[in-house]
Parts: structure tokens; C-alpha cells; sequence
């Protein structure tokens, strides 16, 4: 994947299952960024996109967004096709939808539909990804592994995401699938790149070098740089993970990181952290 | 609850489901521990014991513990029960079940029966539990809470335990059932305590001011000595609990943990951490 310069629109990363129907934060916060333009539901991760258009139309329909058009394709081949292309025309923004995220990638990866997305994102454009929509914004992706269990080396699963946030690894669903197991397996093997646990209807918004917490749950980054020891290299793939001294922050609504520093802000807290 | 005094036996803490089958490490454990004396099985956590001792029998035998019996009471009163205290005389160990952890401390909390136990450990025997039998051990222990979601403020439920363990808090079925979030819960609470998450087939061996892990899963220790910033206290109820810097060791077999340093100790690490 191609480095992205850093002028480009936000992201909104939600941890799946966004609240539709009450007060609708994060849907909220997307439709501001939207601000009336044009928001293509990508629901490339969906074997059975069935029914997402219309539930989608219904949420964002009394929030502003009124021109929610639908992408989908069913194979590479028609990631070509104009009539598919010119869905993202003028578009203010991308949303993706819940699935499988190596469908994502698969399907689009390198071609001139992802081309066009990006080209969006750096003329300004919002991203968002709830579920699988926000795995695959990072580098490199958590497509499996097991949720509930402590992680055993070499249980993990990774792959290419869309590159779109760097140094970062994205869980969803966090707390409500128990995944902090899987999502430490992932630094420990590269304590460069920050974990990020997102539970359901909350979501991460990263403008600029910073993210922003929003949503009813937490945010859960996992820094494994200040890691003093590891099994990480030595142990045999049925081994369980052991791991000293990782930092970890719990972040809710208000809360967020500074991607520089790697400091968590709050308002409570002042940005020096 | 009265303190210790620092001369007693070992305690096996067990986070449930040990291995009754298989290689059964933490079962042997307990009978070297025992070395072929008497074993009681306290089943009091459960309201239907029947099975247990049955189960345990035949897992015990062939590891050397064959002087395997019993301990239940129905109600308090029992407690005071001729009988039931002569089931203990001799016992080189007691073994606690699984159940509801609120049984064992409002059955025999401050009778006859628990200062007969502490008796036994006093003398240097020992004391171990499985699931609600790990939780009871410690001064103040977890009896609800949610699993599987971010802690809330005000969400969890906390009792005083048999004290056996002083400044640490055990949480059990951890990977497997997503506790991390009432784990973090219960110690920003109180951060001077150390929060121990014990995974199925895994346990903590506390011998004098360590302990070391054994079993096939990972223990979770939480330390928020660390911790910068916290909501607990300003928040309401129902927020969100937001924490900065926490620090997290993931123990393996083999791995430990000094209680007087609070420092991890394991094959590849020094004690002095």
C-alpha cells in the first residue's frame, strides 16, 4: 500500500452495531462530516447486503443524509465498470458496512474502485467502517482468531488492510466478543503498532494526528512498547502468550489519543498527558 | 476478617474447568500438596452438590489422594455440627468447588467450620478452589457484574471474601467469559489492590509473597498503581469507566509474580524484574 500524505478527510471506526435508532451519536457524527453531500454505503463486505440500504436510509434520513446511494460488487471484474465507479461521484463521504473485511480487501484492493475512495478521503472526504468496515482502515488486519480464549502463538490471523490508518491494529466488537486476548496476540508480535479495542455503538473519530472517543462504550488501546518481556519469539505456536508490562488505556466518550505521542487526552486530563 | 499471620500452607487459586482427564497438572498440584493425607472436598458453594465428589474421586485416585471426603452444609447452623467439624480433623487440605461464590461466605463466614479451615492452613495445609472456590479467597471479592461488556460505573458488585489473600481481587472463567471490563472495574476502585484474572484449566500457586502459574491458559494481573487518570470517582453510574494507564502483565506457566514488588517473574526474566 502506497504512503498517504497527511492531508486527508477524517475516519470514523466503529466498533459494530452503532445505535440506529435512539440517539444516534456516532451515525450523528458521520452525517455531520457528510454535511448534506453524498454518503456511498459500501456494503462490499456482505455476502447478503439485503435490506443494509434501507436500514441505513431510515437511520441517517432524519440526521440530513438524504443521498445515500449504495456500492456493491460481486467480483473484482466489476470494480471496472463505470456505472460502478460513478456511484462515488462526488461523494462526500464513504461508508462501510459489517461482514467479512478479507471480502473487502479481496474484492477491492487495487483497483480503481479503492483508487477512487482514497481520492475522496484526500480531497477531504470522511471514511467510516462499523464491523469488519473499520478491521480492514488499518495496515494490517485481524481477519480471525479466536475471541473468548487467551492467545496461543501462531493462533493468529493477519492480512493486508486498506492502510488507511498506520501503526495501528483495529479490533471491533471488543468487550462484547472478550477479544483483548487476540488483540494483545497482534502487538506482541509488532510493539510498534497501537491496539485498538473498539466495543459496540462506539467508535474512534482520527482527525489529523488525533482520535476522538464517541459512542456508549470504550475504547481499549493497547501499547505494548513499554513490554519488558515476552514469549512472543521463543515460544512454540501451542503456547500461551505471556507478556510483562503492557500499558493499556481505557478510553471513554470524550476521552482520545494523541497518534504522535501515543498520550491518551480526556477532559479531565490536559494534553501534555 | 483477622489478619494472617505470615506462616500458613499454600493456596491454589484455579480459575475453573481444571483438566480432570488429561494431563491434569493443576489436580496434581493440589495431591503433592497434599501428599497422600486427607483431602476435603467443600462442595458448600453449590445448592446441588450431588456428582462432585464422585467426579473428583476419580480424578484424585490415581494421583495419590485417596482419603477424599466431603464437606456441605445446607444452612448456618450446621456449621456448629459435631460431626460436620470432625470431617476436617486431620485434613492435610481443603478444596472448594465451584457454585455461587456468596454461598461459601454466608454459609460459614465467622462459624466454627471457617475457623477450623483457617486452622488447617494456619498449620501449613493447604487451601485450594476452583471458580466461585478461587473468588471466595480474597478480602473482597466479586459476586456479579456484567462479562462480555466495558465496565459502567456503579455496575458491580462487590463482598467481603474468606480474606485468605490480602490486596489482590480474583475474577475467574477470564478470556472465557470477557472479564477484563469488571476486572479493571474493581480496581479502579481500589487501586492499591491487585486485580488477578485466572482463565479456565489455569491457577495461581501462592506460596509465601509469590505466586506461580500453572495450567494450560494465562493469568491476568492488573496493577493500577499506575494509572494517571480515572473517572471512577467524578463519573455517575452509568458511565463508562475511562482509566489511563494501566499496567497489565500476561502470565504464562511458568510465569509469576512477586506480591511484595508487584513484579512479574518468569523463565526468561530475572526475579528482580
Amino acid at each position: 500500500m502506497s504512503k498517504e500524505p497527511a492531508r486527508h478527510g477524517p475516519l470514523i471506526i466503529i466498533g459494530g452495531h452503532e445505535d440506529k435508532e435512539g440517539d444516534k451519536i456516532i451515525l450523528k457524527a458521520v452525517a455531520e462530516r457528510v454535511n448534506g453531500g453524498r454518503l456511498v454505503l459500501a456494503t462490499i463486505a456482505s455476502r447478503e447486503p439485503e435490506g443494509y440500504l434501507d436500514s441505513y436510509r431510515k437511520a441517517f434520513a432524519p440526521l440530513g443524509v438524504t443521498d445515500l446511494v449504495e456500492l456493491y460488487v460481486e467480483d473484482r471484474a466489476e470494480t471496472h465498470d463505470e456505472a460502478k465507479l460513478a456511484v462515488l461521484d462526488g461523494a462526500a463521504g464513504v461508508f462501510f458496512s459489517g461482514g467479512d473485511q478479507l471480502r473487502i480487501s479481496s474484492q477491492i484492493g487495487d483497483t480503481p474502485i479503492e483508487a477512487r475512495i482514497r481520492e475522496i478521503w484526500r480531497a477531504g472526504g470522511l471514511l467510516a467502517g462499523t464491523s469488519a468496515g473499520a478491521s480492514v482502515m488499518s495496515d494490517t488486519m485481524m481477519v480471525r482468531g479466536p475471541s473468548d480464549e487467551t492467545h496461543r502463538i501462531g493462533d493468529l490471523d493477519l492480512a493486508p488492510g486498506l492502510g488507511l490508518v498506520r501503526d495501528m491494529i483495529i479490533d471491533q466488537h471488543f468487550a462484547e466478543r472478550g477479544r483483548i486476548g487476540r488483540l494483545l496476540g497482534a502487538v506482541a508480535q509488532s510493539p510498534r503498532v497501537l491496539g485498538v479495542g473498539v466495543d459496540e455503538d462506539t467508535a474512534v473519530v482520527v482527525e489529523g494526528d488525533a482520535f476522538t472517543v464517541i459512542g456508549s462504550g470504550a475504547v481499549y488501546v493497547i501499547d505494548a512498547e513499554s513490554v519488558t518481556a515476552s514469549n512472543i519469539t521463543e515460544a512454540r505456536t501451542n503456547d500461551t502468550l505471556s507478556m510483562f508490562d503492557v500499558r493499556m488505556h481505557v478510553l471513554a466518550s470524550g476521552d482520545g489519543l494523541d497518534l504522535t505521542t501515543r498520550r491518551p487526552t480526556g477532559p479531565s486530563v490536559s494534553r501534555a498527558g
